[in-house]
């Protein structure tokens, strides 16, 4: 498939419906006085493997010859993707091959291990996860599944969107701004795409961590642009030097603007989150909410959807993010 | 409405939907492991005001009459009973006055509070709520929404099971085992009923704090039973000295047993589901799962639906449980 499409996105999610949790979008009266708007959160920290990657993981596995599962797959991610990947490949007894970087959260490492995945963890600071990827791709005859850059993945993380637009017409309210992370892009892609869609008022804002706002960045010059220096920042799901060639070619399109939050802001963030929410939430997928509590947007009188992307957090770093305080 | 039937829960699901969030059911591959299960936990701390709760409220209070809503409503609760009517007053426009422990957590009573109910605050060792709640019901011609000794109570928790049912179908999974907390025994009445009705073969299990263990104690004579001394217990939400004459009339022919745990274990296993599951659950809303993860029972091979029933747990209690270590 060369085309993102309701359509598409409608026919995947029903493939996904017996894989995936269907997440709650939840709302706090605490946080809707905070930000006097009404607020929804995606929980897709609650989702199977503790991220919303499982989406787009599994539609692509799902649509794989026979032959491409016999030879089994490799897949490079800073670890929520390779998670996915990892279950789904358990699952429907596929040989997988995970790269991950050597300093990954614990819990990522330990759980893509879990489902009995090879895993290659490399030096981020000396070698390129693409070049691994490509090298045992070929070596071995192993379909690469892409974290992001992939019509299929793009796809499947768009189901999250079709979720988000069934449980909002239940209740019936009209989203008028949609906070999501951006990594590479796919999930952003492909929810903010289905939202449109649905609510074509609906305005969609990128949110990275600083350092890493590339696609901030590309989408204020209409270009990919890559992120200068790497610093070091809290949100290891969300390390990507520049958006896909895919994933931005539909983002420049979609997204409204791109919002940048310091680690100090996604740690007062995860505890106000665990507090009022009563749930973990890993710093890469704690950002949007980050954007809405930091006041990035003035979303006074909206209804506003805020994706909270996963939750493999350690529990050392959880335990010390919410014994510290913020002002 | 004087009996309980799958027929009336169906009914006020549908009266609830837009009101309530569907919970997710999810399952965890480490605590799988560690039960040689299958367990699926239902998780109602994610519910609209922390815990179940707001099902049974919302749905008797849906029910009532013109006058009786002009009137304003009576409830006493240790809190999340109180919660639950408080919101749904406030969200219908209905005078609402709540009867509190005074030692009742601080969240439970803030919230409340939120929510612009009158508030009532008692002191248990010396008072008796429902002799306060009478005086204030006659002298003010409030209706009382009682805890869960109704039938329109029991038939609105009961939509939780019915959730449970369309849930575990959807995974195409038959359960065998439920384990549900025990308070006044309205959750685990409806729930119960409901799961049995869907799945005949299912053992409906009950699981109190020590010292609090009445239902267990009335299971075992086949009549009601109260608990002889009153001791301390983190677990705030189940503290009532015997079982509903209603609840228990359906009880004790649905229940195969009862078990008990104590305070340690409570702990133990909120630190194991905020690591795990990353939820904050509070004490009495884990003691099912503690009654699972304390080998009360043998699950072995066994599909297993666990009831996490409310997260109204104070920061600082939750976070002094999940820093300590447990054996």
């Amino acid at each position: 498939m060369n085309f993102l499409s309701k359509n598409n996105i409608d026919k995947a999610h029903a493939i996904l419906k017996p894989i995936i949790l269907k997440t709650p979008l939840i709302t706090n009266d605490t946080i809707n006085n905070i930000v006097r708007a009404k607020v929804y959160f995606k929980l897709e920290n609650l989702q199977v493997t503790g991220s919303f990657k499982i989406r787009g993981a599994a539609y692509k596995i799902s649509k794989l010859s026979k032959i491409q599962k016999k030879n089994g797959l490799v897949a490079y991610s800073s670890g929520n993707h390779g998670q996915a990947v990892a279950f789904i490949s358990q699952n429907a007894g596929i040989n997988s091959t995970i790269i991950m970087p050597k300093d990954a959260p614990k819990i990522k490492i330990m759980n893509t291990k879990k489902y009995n995945s090879k895993i290659i963890l490399y030096d981020p600071q000396k070698e390129k996860r693409e070049i691994i990827g490509e090298k045992i791709q070929k070596e071995f005859n192993k379909t690469l599944i892409k974290p992001y850059d992939d019509f299929d993945i793009i796809t499947g993380q768009g189901t999250v969107g079709k979720e988000i637009v069934e449980q909002i017409k239940i209740i019936k309210e009209k989203p008028d701004i949609y906070l999501c992370c951006v990594s590479g892009g796919g999930l952003i892609a492909g929810s903010s795409f289905y939202l449109k869609n649905s609510f074509p008022n609906i305005k969609c804002f990128s949110v990275e961590p600083e350092g890493y706002d590339d696609t901030l960045l590309s989408l204020k010059k209409n270009k990919i642009v890559s992120n200068k220096k790497m610093p070091k920042t809290i949100c290891d799901a969300l390390l990507m030097p520049q958006p896909g060639k895919i994933t931005f070619s539909i983002n420049k399109k979609i997204l409204s603007k791109g919002f940048k939050v310091s680690d100090y802001e996604v740690k007062k963030t995860i505890k106000l989150l665990s507090e009022e929410l009563k749930i973990a939430v890993e710093p890469g997928g704690a950002v949007a909410a980050a954007a809405l509590l930091c006041n990035r947007i003035n979303v006074q009188g909206k209804t506003v959807i805020v994706m909270i992307s996963g939750g493999n957090i350690d529990d050392n770093t959880f335990k010390n993010i919410i014994k510290n305080n913020y002002e």
